[in-house]
């Protein structure tokens, strides 16, 4: 199965597909999208919005993994990126994937083990598992093939799960 | 020029066509968008962004008009809302619309004439531009004419305003 993780933003989103062949996990394409500080929001969104479905439809993704949303401080900060987020969960929808949301410390308790692990030790975990020469930058895409890493950790474990409970 | 004015949110999204003849105007269409609530978020997201496009593509409005997004408090409940505008904003771009937005005081400052008017003020004052015989219901759907009134009556002072400069 392939796998699309998503860091939402504004500015930049972050996106890695990860195919998963059971347990063995190869990366097809990470990168990000985007745009202009000095645009209109709404054509900023419109953009975020047909890169997305553009890359959906080129790598044919068999589900998608996002961070769930939640701030704490910056409310400011918070809604363009709640906004963008908006829109990237509406191609996923339009285009029949099935998504599946992560807290910041899942991705982290599904990686290193640990739901506090710092950064740097989950972005060091993904590029083992991937088999990458260096950490993808920036952190946006990294952040995207964490996501990405840990739903498919998940997914496997979850098939465990139901397997041992005859489902 | 007919105005969509749009009070964004995840479980309700109000709307109201008003049609801007000079400085006549009339309420063409008005309701409200609604999600339920024990549904996936991004099916919510994708009934709202469908029931809009719909909406747009029935009513053929020249103009949207939104609130700006801004909260002070909450976090957890403006994150859905700033999801749900984010499919709003797209839906109104994809279709080619101006969009203008509004804070909350500059909607109650065109209405009503003071920034820090009551909410109740403003209804009742949108009630009487559009001639309706009651307030309509729920606060959503009156929020989203106000909005447009709005645009209405900051649109005519901006073309007085360029006559005069003769743009």
């Amino acid at each position: 199965m392939r796998i699309l993780g998503i860091d939402p933003g504004l500015a930049i989103v972050g996106f890695g597909f990860v195919d998963k062949n059971g347990s063995k996990l190869t990366p097809v394409q990470y990168g990000c999208i985007q745009t202009e500080a000095h645009t209109p929001e709404a054509e900023r969104l419109s953009h975020v919005y047909d890169g997305m479905i553009q890359l959906i439809d080129r790598y044919k993704p068999d589900a998608v993994a996002m961070e769930k949303l939640y701030f704490s401080r910056n409310v400011t900060t918070a809604l363009p990126v709640a906004q963008a987020r908006g829109v990237l969960v509406l191609a996923a929808v339009q285009r029949g994937l099935p998504l599946s949301e992560y807290t910041p410390m899942q991705v982290k308790q599904a990686i290193v083990g640990y739901g506090k692990a710092e950064k740097k030790q989950v972005q060091e975990m993904v590029r083992m598992f991937l088999k990458l020469s260096q950490i993808p930058k920036p952190d946006d895409v990294a952040d995207a093939l964490a996501v990405a890493v840990c739903h498919a950790h998940s997914y496997t474990l979850n098939s465990k799960i139901n397997e041992v409970l005859g489902r």
